[in-house]
């Protein structure tokens, strides 16, 4: 560089601090297992450790990284940490992290095919890559009318299909002249929250939600699906989203495809399919009877970013028409126009998206199948699913504990018999005690606590150890 | 690990295969120079080198290593390169690469302060920092009415405004029924297309996005808009929403807020400022005219991930007003209560973006900001102005070119003077040579080359270089 006043790190600087900055990872991954998994912070005790004001110079990397681990760390609630089993994991693994740090270092956006082809192409086929590996419709796949992309997340894809879905119901006329409140979308009372929240960002108003009813074991009931299609419709209303849920976040209920599936075709209706979680499991055939029906899916998203050890953010999402999504959310200003772009010959992915900008995140996926390979990626699923199936049998067997419902992957829930203040209090006590960390719900107007086992380092042991802690605290608690 | 079957990488192999990537990436910076910026593929080029098939088995780290180089490499178009003068950068630097690599392997969510207080609390704090770094309206102080969130794109932080502006609007009535059709946002003809992006996935319907008149140097008119939000109350439209930009994408021009601001103030409409680009121009106060009157916004964004050397994802928006953005994008389902957002003492930023699940993107901003200072920020943004305005005294002075508009800050316009044919093959003959990279805009209906002098390894030499050649083959072409 020929300015001697420049401020940047020089390549040798990174080369040194990039290499200790590798090392304080693969410590970190060998040590979660000692602290504590929920961080023991009060509100605002992050903050009261860093300086009020901006550093006026520069201060040296090494003061920086010190403070990391000072300043920073005692704050951080550990989702790599082997009992964390909390919500639903976000896991990462060497591969992905290391793909991570490639696409950061190449700086590439892939908003344009010209502004990114390898980030383009390279998405495109890892995405026809999974739909084969996952056994996934053949609709979505780029060489026929479909297709997949990355989002950051499944909220985001959600937002996208709906927003598809408005204008295929209104002739692009919403987007044209904006909604006018007669728009319908339909999920379960246990559909994930971030569909109401599409819903209510793509401006159909939460009212024109209809929550349906599901079953015992908490998936959607299709007869109050086409019930509440039938009367919207005579109400004058539009019909144009329903969401299926392949495992949902309470209780990993699995929506009936082969029921829903019929009635959306009939009303002329886009079906969203969210797998978020439960989609990694479609790896191993065994579990593939769960999408049974998936073939009627207008779109359909999985997060590799929870289960397949492909860091966040990473949410795979497919459409079985690309041309319904991207008539809705192109754009082609003036200063983005290109040949290649006007040859149609070229996917570009801003199209298929919310935001104009893009990392190069296939690497990530690409780099995982490649280091696991699908029977690396199968093994991990079925050892967590084994664990899951084993915890819910102990469960089962215990006078003092209730299955809440029978797991049909890696989900467990569970409630003690004592009552919702017993259950709350095994939580609280053993989420502040660090040694694990899990999360509840609500099923049945009961507190239900969530056991979710798929994090990365997890083993065998900590599912054990969980179980029998749960039954020590349940024991104390409830005498 | 207890799993002898186990494929993760070990923490042993992810040390050996992470020093050899940051050391990829070290010999990448410094190598870049020597590439072609734009990737010479056609397009299925770089797909059809991939296997058709993923691999049932696991392949050698170093063999995806090796890929890398020679199927995704020759894909590449280098956003790193020095002589990348196109669109707006998108930088990096090493303390920020190695900010997202920890936050890759933290694999920390932070949708709500429980699930990662420090990621919290670091976002809250940098950007209150930046408030102060930037001297935004103190309204933006997370210790004020409003505050401050990284957002992934200025795409999405328009979204989020404009789901605020619609609620506030409508006193949250379209949150409940739905959009109706008389809200109608504003913005100058030269708005990036984001907004009306924004505008139709939002449900507002782009006939109902008014484009605003400009003037000679292409800065939206005061007077038109006052007209415009006139016109449509007196139809009965509900105007809610007002885009002005701090240095437009085409051109670099800037929005007049001390007059824009009062006639938002007496419509009662929401200002949105966007600088996603120049807004990093603000840490050196003689460039502070330029955001005169950002007092009275009621969010505004710019993006640290284009030129404040902090690798995309990273665009930091603030709100005068935080209620009114949570209210319209909250949502607390069951499995996501905890006692600490009960008790209203934290943030929770899922309520604050469009995705529920967020990575650890402060750690990135934090490294910048330390690392370089203050003083190390300014350093360079003073030279990047000062080498495109030294581009502009050379461009005024040929006699076969023109400077389209005076820059005011690092976006120089220029065009030939032999037209439109002219300007498109000195374009695309120098984009193809590889030398450098630099796209075009439509200024007064006639093709305007533009030169974004602000890619984080740009030295003078590069810009000297790039007149040049311009010139040279200007002459070539036109004879």
């Amino acid at each position: 560089m020929d300015d001697p006043q420049s401020y940047h790190m020089t390549p040798e600087e990174f080369r040194t601090w990039g290499h200790r900055v590798v090392d304080w990872i693969a410590a970190y991954w060998q040590g979660v297992e000692a602290r504590p998994v929920l961080a023991r912070v009060q509100p605002g005790e992050i903050r009261a450790g860093l300086p009020a004001h901006p550093p006026q110079q520069g201060e040296p990397f090494g003061t920086v990284l010190a403070d990391l681990d000072r300043l920073v760390m005692p704050g951080v609630t550990h989702w790599q940490h082997p009992a964390f089993f909390a919500y639903f994991p976000s896991n990462v693994s060497g591969p992905a992290v290391l793909a991570e740090l490639l696409s950061a270092g190449l700086g590439v956006q892939g908003m344009a095919w010209i502004t990114g082809p390898a980030c383009t192409e390279l998405e495109t086929h890892v995405l026809d890559w999974l739909v084969e590996m996952l056994d996934l419709p053949p609709a979505f796949r780029s060489g026929s009318t479909g297709g997949g992309v990355i989002q950051d997340s499944a909220s985001s894809a959600a937002l996208s299909a709906i927003v598809a879905a408005r204008e295929r119901a209104t002739g692009l006329e919403s987007d044209r002249r904006g909604c006018d409140g007669r728009l319908v979308a339909y999920a379960s009372t246990q559909t994930h929250s971030s569909i109401e929240k599409a819903v209510r960002i793509a401006g159909l108003g939460k009212e024109n939600l209809r929550l349906i009813d599901v079953d015992a074991r908490f998936a959607m009931r299709p007869e109050a699906l086409a019930a509440a299609l039938a009367a919207d419709r005579a109400a004058g209303k539009v019909p144009c989203f329903v969401v299926a849920t392949v495992g949902t976040t309470s209780s990993n209920a699995m929506d009936p495809l082969p029921a829903i599936g019929p009635i959306c075709r009939e009303h002329g209706v886009w079906l969203h399919v969210d797998a978020a979680m439960a989609g990694t499991a479609m790896l191993c055939p065994e579990f593939r009877h769960l999408q049974a029906g998936l073939e009627w899916a207008d779109s359909y998203c999985f997060n590799p970013h929870k289960w397949m050890f492909t860091n966040f953010d990473c949410d795979c999402f497919w459409v079985a028409d690309r041309a319904a999504l991207v008539r809705a959310l192109s754009v082609l200003p003036e200063y983005l126009r290109n040949q290649a772009t006007e040859s149609g010959k070229v996917i570009d992915y801003r199209d298929w998206q919310i935001p104009l900008g893009r990392r190069f995140r296939a690497l990530k996926l690409w780099f995982v199948i490649r280091h696991y390979g699908t029977e690396g990626l199968q093994h991990h699923v079925r050892q967590h699913v084994a664990w899951a199936q084993e915890l819910a049998g102990w469960i089962a067997a215990d006078p003092d504990f209730e299955l809440v419902v029978p797991p049909p992957l890696n989900l467990v829930c569970l409630r003690h018999r004592g009552g919702d203040t017993v259950n709350q209090a095994i939580m609280d006590r053993l989420n502040a005690g660090g040694e694990m960390f899990f999360s509840h719900t609500r099923l049945r107007d009961q507190l239900v606590l969530r056991l979710s086992i798929g994090q990365t380092w997890t083993e065998r042991r900590h599912v054990e150890r969980a179980w029998r802690r749960i039954r020590e605290v349940g024991r104390e608690i409830a005498g």
